[in-house]
């Protein structure tokens, strides 16, 4: 069966099983090699990559499909995604199935809504599924050099923007850093973040006075430098720091 | 005509015009008085306040149709809206219209996408559409003795946390405030939108130094105490904060 005939067959599945108009993409964000990156699908019949998306079923709450989407489409799962965008231009995805028939259900407009996450890619156990040909991670230095189906750049680089400035009023790393880190890795972390140099003594400064890191009785060992301290995230103010915000008027 | 009549009327309609499902409702926030007030319709058929909502053309951008709805249903226009929020639970309008007919276009489940904005109230001029009885500033503090409609306190509720996250990162008061204003009025503005006290000279020293006001040569007279400094925003400097967010790294 080639890609036309599978997408008219589930068309028809589709229309009884899913809300029209609607959608859901989710942008996974991880951290590796002191650089971020996000979840893409290359699907069987296009070239183009794609943020791991799919439709809302007709009793579904729409933060349960995202999550189930998530699950089926790139076998991601226990991660709490944040509703952060919705992606509503009439003609979006004009051009994406314009090689298929009309009556395919999947040719009409849908409205989507942007969810984002940020996961530990050590975690992962990504799959393929029947209409996808790849499930990769690929760096954020790297998307310049990609094609992507739709409104998909845009919504990574709306994803960012929310990321950066939820930077400014939360903590942040808790599901992007290992459980042991050094100070330099953190900075790492925000300095990709926020795409700019931080100074190192005054980041270390501020990074401390928030009172979300413990400090290990441990050593990073094997580099060519002297050991660096490890630190731990300190799980009871992390969370009251998320909860109360970091800024204070 | 009754109400029924009259919504059985336009149900035709609407299934013509509107995409299934889509609905905006959006939040307008005044300040006046030192309090926050939100606008809410009361309408014909129904006791229960309402923000001002609709539905979306099937050939229009979901901002656009944001934008006509609140100008139809309340006659405020040039306002910048702000998408930040989807309630897209599947039973969020469940009983809303359960004494009407089943084949009401309006009684399918709904996903409204929200929207909030920050309205000087002087320059409103709000209307009555139609369906509704009332269109009225409430205030903040006033909320707890009326009955909503649907989710819409809970979508009140998530504005006013959006709003509160963004104080911590964006300068606040353009839209809200008159043109020139005091320091004690600048300080009420945050200490409702926080809705916590804070200390007059903490304030007074962080807002001067986000570098966003004008000090103007004029007083505020009449007051029984001593006349206090009028200020204005510095465009240039309001507008750069802004766009760089106020928090450093």
């Amino acid at each position: 069966m080639d890609s036309q005939q599978q997408f008219l067959k589930i068309s028809e599945e589709a229309k009884d099983l899913f809300l029209p108009h609607l959608s859901t993409d989710t942008v996974i964000f991880g951290f590796d090699q002191n650089e971020l990156k996000v979840l893409l699908l290359q699907m069987t019949y296009r070239k183009q990559w794609l943020l791991p998306g799919g439709y809302v079923k007709k009793d579904e709450d729409i933060d349960d499909a995202a999550k189930r989407v998530l699950k089926e489409r790139a076998g991601v799962s226990d991660v709490y995604l944040e509703e952060f965008g919705v992606f509503g231009k009439n003609k979006r995805s004009e051009f994406y199935f314009e090689d298929f028939e009309d009556s395919l259900w999947h040719k009409q407009r849908f409205v989507s809504i942007g969810y984002y996450a940020l996961y530990n890619p050590d975690n992962a156990n990504l799959i393929v599924d029947e209409f996808s040909d790849k499930c990769e991670w690929i760096y954020l230095s790297k998307l310049s050099e990609i094609e992507f189906a739709m409104d998909h750049r845009e919504i990574i680089e709306k994803a960012l923007l929310t990321l950066r400035e939820k930077i400014s009023y939360k903590p942040i790393g808790y599901n992007l850093l290992p459980e042991k880190f050094t100070l330099s890795e953190l900075q790492k972390l925000y300095e990709t973040i926020l795409d700019k140099q931080l100074n190192r003594g005054n980041f270390y400064r501020k990074i401390k006075n928030l009172g979300i890191l413990r400090k290990l009785d441990e050593q990073r060992r094997g580099g060519a430098h002297k050991s660096p301290d490890l630190y731990t995230f300190d799980d009871e103010n992390y969370k009251k720091a998320l909860e109360n915000g970091l800024t204070n008027w």
